[in-house]
């Protein structure tokens, strides 16, 4: 097992990939309650949710050992999540929305791209790689959570913005890099603007070029 | 790659994982035959119910050579097993039903369950991370069967204790260790509690706690 | 990371991986416009069936850098065919048929049974394992790509033998290796074989034997 990679990561670096896994989690109990399931699917589907994306990537990387075995807290946190927003479902007859899925996504969704995208980065990749390890880590936590409640992934179908934020705030970080920047700076930066990006395109409905003829 | 883990697998380990094997080979298959695949996919989804849970937990701890691959009798089993009960199958117009699966899965479940945690904790993982990969090892076969043959996952909605058997079942091999008691009676007994479990839940029809307002 | 066992790839082994990767990736831009994915969808199931099998392959044998990030053109190629496609398909009111996806999946089908079963002979795996893997290689791309766009997956239900001439071409390929062929030669026969075998399939309408009684 090899750990320097990890080591490297800086405090604030930690504290965003926790703050991301948290949202990301959340969309994962929302989904899961829309699907009716049990106690075991929501936190299965929680799990699936803030963990597949960051999981995916290190696979592919070959991180090891991997970023929630390594620090067991982070599931703890989302275990506990999971009690506390059943609980919080049962008492206020809380029904989940549509719209109730787009906040945490989008803080989770620039948290990842740019943690991911740094990360990669960190271990010499080519630029293109980095930015699509920062849209794999910030986008296939929710393609899994899809893919297992039986659903084709939002992402890949909803003609709204959503991994392609995630790509531009990618090159934004790769840019930063070359401009030698303080690490935490461009995560900070490659993070807002992602999320910032996300949210005007809901705010404003940016929808995607219409690439094929509908019918 | 690393073998020195593998090697400690003891004789009784070795053949807990193939009865297990083949358990859950036998649940894919019965999957398949009521999805109506060909031979292909039977064998297909056999091999992922029955190597699929074990394979995730290999990758996720860095584990190479995986089992199968190291040990590929265990393929010739499976494959041999799809043949032997595609046979079958026609000769006696067999109707596979919701009670023939239950037992091949509480079988694999416990037997599944005890290794995973047992496998992790030889590797120095923290408790719960172990707990995790022991249920992980006993309930992905299934869960990427039903994922395969586009379900959402029977485990993660139908209301029975399954993969909280294996988290009972965990903690008490992580309890045996802690009283350094022999790893083969922890694995019999750690897979015969989680079996025993979930042979109990269907006969006494036991469900989980219902965490939100059905509507 | 370990780059050796790529080092040994022939020109020929990479020009073979190339066409498959394009073959592979154009199947998930029929399939993904057939299910009315946005561009971001069309990529991302354009890359799942290009890579997926591969990929799949190298985290079993635990191979790294994965292909497509060591050569990371390969990744420029898919996403330029991709917006190539999007560009055609729109100007030419294409619409993606049945049979469109046939050639492409044969060809790719055969590349990648001859390559993947190659690539884990040249890492000692038992017979067994090696044609697996070109199996693998072969077929889950496509798998993939039909799990994300939430479907059975066609190779394990359409009765049309696909993941079977992948299994017999691997044959071939390990038996030309213990004739001591020169290996380009083998790569080259073994392909073909597989995509010969696919095409005589699709013209002849064989059909998997039927292995229960249909009702």
């Amino acid at each position: 097992m090899n750990v320097t990679v990890t080591d490297t990561l800086s405090g604030v670096q930690t504290s965003l990939e926790l703050a991301g896994t948290i949202a990301f989690a959340l969309s994962g109990v929302v989904e899961a309650a829309r699907k009716k399931l049990d106690a075991v699917g929501v936190c299965a589907v929680a799990c699936v949710a803030a963990f597949g994306g960051g999981t995916l990537r290190d696979v592919l990387l070959d991180r090891r050992p991997l970023f929630w075995i390594e620090q067991s807290w982070y599931l703890w946190c989302v275990l506990a999540l999971c009690v506390i927003a059943m609980q919080l479902m049962r008492a206020k007859h809380f029904r989940p929305t549509e719209k109730t899925m787009q906040w945490p996504d989008a803080l989770g969704l620039g948290l990842f791209a740019a943690s991911g995208t740094q990360i990669a980065l960190d271990m010499q990749m080519p630029a293109l790689i980095a930015v699509l390890m920062g849209v794999i880590t910030a986008t296939f936590g929710g393609v899994l959570r899809d893919i297992v409640c039986n659903e084709i992934p939002t992402a890949f179908h909803d003609h709204h913005p959503y991994a392609v934020c995630a790509f531009f705030g990618g090159w934004v970080v790769v840019g930063l890099n070359w401009l030698a920047l303080d690490p935490n700076a461009v995560l900070m930066i490659g993070a807002a603007t992602v999320t910032a990006l996300r949210l005007a395109a809901l705010y404003f409905e940016w929808r995607l070029p219409a690439w094929k003829i509908e019918d």
